[in-house]
């Protein structure tokens, strides 16, 4: 399954900034990063399962935001880019 | 269609926090802001088109990035949520 993760985490605190890195560092493990804080990942339904459950165990769910939209299969070819952006490709073995 | 725009404006410069303002601004007028750097866009082809060439003009293409993906239909509506994420309702007049 074709997967977008897109997460804002409140900085205005250390330990806000420790979220963020350990919500990058989290979504880094399960696929490849396009934007900032914006992940495309494959995944199946059991490790989507897994990757919230690791992700709502680090942000704190008053300040933080965490959004994972499924894609059409083939979806991340799909995607229409302006400037720096650049379709990705996902090699098959980070299928997890 | 329902579509998903992320962009990553670099905001280093008091240039690209006006890009940063003239992008969100551009996004707002065709659809909803989910996060701070993510929209929920309704619209068919013709309009996505113009969407991407207006933001075309905005950007500066060498340091910033935006990205839309299509979705499945209603897929707004089967995003995951996690903290302060909430699934938003699109008005049906949004369809532009």
């Amino acid at each position: 399954m074709d997967l977008l993760l897109a997460y804002d985490v409140d900085t205005t605190t250390p330990a806000g900034r420790r979220r963020l890195r350990r919500v990058a560092k989290t979504c880094e493990g399960h696929g490849l990063r396009v934007q900032k804080s914006v992940f495309e990942i494959v995944a199946d339904d059991k490790t989507v399962l897994r990757l919230l459950h690791d992700l709502e165990q680090i942000i704190d769910t008053a300040t933080d935001s965490i959004r994972l939209y499924r894609l059409p299969p083939d979806g991340f070819n799909h995607v229409q880019t302006l400037g720096t952006a650049q379709v990705q490709p996902h090699r098959e073995d980070l299928v997890l």
